[in-house]
């Protein structure tokens, strides 16, 4: 018979979590090494106990779990990882990390207590400062690549505060976080399971996503430069107007994207005015350019387009646009090995499964950089994420643990 | 023989008057009732007295000269006004209201000096507050329509300053300032030199603007309000894009304005984007709009033309906008009968004159509440104004003011 998760003990869990950090706003403030982001760490910590299993924290927090019952040969062997992260956004949502923290628990506690015998050990981790407060993806990166003291001595927090003196205060050693590493030999497959934090799936009414990859990133600003003047004295064919040009870019975005690929995602969600007076024609507008696609082609020919577009609409309104684009974080395939076991898991269990990119950046795009990788989309409600409305239905919860059971189950079998 | 300004003698009053309340910026900041305002009028005063003119000051500070040689029955009929202001934006420029009002004084010095006998009394005025750091053309406005008490109680700067405490350090009575008005039939007629602010004249290679009118001016804000969404996550098709929206509209503005007339203008230089993050899709976006058109029509139909396209953008993009315009000010045409007196002085000095209408508001609009009234631009090099950069040719300072003078004379003759 197939195991499954108690999906009431997984709710349970995530619904307890879900109050440690809540705030008079709606959502969840665990922003990492907080007060609140501690308390969920020893919460997390006397679940693992309670169920028997055994947790090893490493030097930079993130937090590796094991059923001690495993035997002796079986442990030794290289592991099946899943998990995420508890740390949250400022205000963020119940699920974003939760689920798949807590849901590779409650897989790792079902094999454990079930007495499932398997040929490779099983882990459920939680990742440190999945959010990127101090650094991005700072856990998962400190295992792959890790960080030197320097750079951790150099990290501030959204606030200012230094990564040093909120990491020393929890308890942690700058020179032991210093030296965190995972040998990549030690990991068989990773699979984390997330809300897809975004509408598709819902808008298919699909009950699972087979996540194809974690999309690459790439952008930076753009500064349009014409000339301040005065908006009644200036007719409009004199004028050098850096919000028309800025405007006319803005605008065409959305066409931009579709002429390069119908997953391409381009967002501007910064635009500087100056001088910003009512009555003044805008002499600089800066806007800030972030561009996804799955592709890395794609995302190299996203950002051509648009520099050829700004500096098309800029000589048009007779004004100068200056480009100035970061390196872009490439594009993470996951494998597809792990996808076609998830997707005769769902098929098994009669759940409708469909292939999608993921929009955000996850630990585990880390991970695959060293271990054959794959993560299970559930659907999130209207798409939320990031903010209090941020949710997915119970019924979602459970079908995403038990697909994610079964696949850890089947990489951990011979 | 024609009676000419001393063109030298203006040059160095606008200088003189140029070297008050400069700043470290480069340009001159006498806001009303600062130091240097009070300093500047000081030295205008000590100017009039110095060419044997008499000067009365009315209860809000505007400044109106006298030749006391003019003979009693004449002194009693309306006179002919002419003036500006000599306050200034912070960091303004030289010529803004300091060239209408010395050249003002330099015309009523040489009908003085030159003992030239007119029929109507001439009278040299400076106006408070034209750039209206406590009340939009606060000089003029107490003029021809007043302010109350409460009314004066209630102003303040830019600065968040009260104009009761700047105004009583200077030495006003607030009571005394409630009082001002003037007697429309005291007045026969008003001019006023000012330089353009705007490229038209330059553009065209023109010595002197006959200007038609004073634009009227409407506008507020466009609020448009969609979703803030995850920007990797959220595909392009399924975004309710507050700035989409809001890009496309204001990408359309110099359309829209066209489609009007070809002297309309529309203006936005204020955009906010909410949350302001590069990587949420903006959920609200804020702009100011500012419209402006000499023809009450026009006026109209551009208020009733930006409110329809916000409203279609908005519904192509699936997102709500909100209108919100403020009563607009009317325009105030200028007296054609003065105008054509100004053009055929131009045309007697070989002067090239052409028509157009100030898109910038002055002390004449209201004047023109009152009295016939007229405006005399001359050419702003580069267009630039309100600004260190302001700057007029002194050959067009002193045309300008010789066309002022003949103007003034042909007014002040039977």
């Amino acid at each position: 018979m197939t195991l499954s998760v108690d999906g009431a003990r997984l709710r349970a869990d995530l619904e307890e979590l879900g109050r440690i950090g809540r705030v008079p706003e709606g959502g969840i403030s665990r922003t990492s090494f907080s007060d609140a982001d501690r308390a969920a760490r020893a919460w997390y910590l006397s679940r693992c106990a309670e169920a028997g299993l055994s947790a090893v924290i490493d030097g930079i927090g993130n937090i590796i779990v094991s059923s001690p019952a495993v035997p002796k040969d079986v442990a030794a062997r290289p592991a099946v990882w899943s998990g995420s992260h508890i740390d949250t956004v400022p205000n963020g949502g119940q699920f974003d990390g939760a689920l798949g923290s807590l849901a590779a628990l409650e897989c790792l506690r079902r094999i454990h207590e079930s007495g499932t015998v398997l040929d490779r050990p099983v882990r459920a981790v939680v990742y440190t400062d999945e959010e990127g407060n101090y650094a991005h993806l700072l856990g998962s990166s400190a295992l792959v690549r890790g960080f030197s003291r320097a750079e951790l001595e150099a990290m501030t927090g959204r606030d200012g505060d230094r990564f040093a003196d909120a990491f020393i205060a929890a308890g942690g050693d700058l020179d032991a976080a210093a030296t965190v590493r995972v040998d990549p030999s030690t990991i068989h497959a990773t699979v984390e399971l997330h809300i897809e934090q975004g509408p598709v799936l819902e808008q298919r009414g699909h009950d699972i996503g087979l996540v194809t990859g974690i999309v690459g990133l790439g952008g930076g600003t753009l500064t349009f430069r014409g000339r301040a003047d005065h908006a009644g004295t200036t007719p409009m064919n004199l004028r050098k107007d850096a919000l028309r040009a800025a405007a006319e870019l803005l605008a065409s975005l959305p066409e931009i994207a579709a002429s390069i690929s119908d997953r391409a995602v381009i967002t501007s969600g910064i635009v500087h005015v100056q001088p910003g007076s009512a009555n003044v024609v805008p002499g600089i507008v800066t806007c800030s350019i972030d561009y996804r696609d799955l592709d890395p082609q794609n995302l190299d020919a996203l950002g051509a387009a648009i520099t050829a577009a700004a500096h098309n609409v800029a000589a048009a309104s007779g004004v100068e646009v200056e480009v100035d684009f970061e390196p872009s974080i490439p594009p993470a395939p996951l494998d597809a090995g792990i996808r076609a076991i998830i997707a005769e898991s769902a098929a098994s269990r009669d759940f409708v499964a469909s292939d999608l990119p993921s929009g955000a950046g996850h630990d585990s795009q880390n991970l695959a950089t060293i271990a054959p990788t794959a993560m299970i989309f559930v659907p999130s409600i209207d798409g939320r994420s990031h903010c209090p409305e941020e949710d997915t239905a119970w019924r979602d919860v459970e079908n995403g643990a038990n697909v994610l059971l079964d696949t850890l189950i089947a990489l951990a079998t011979n």
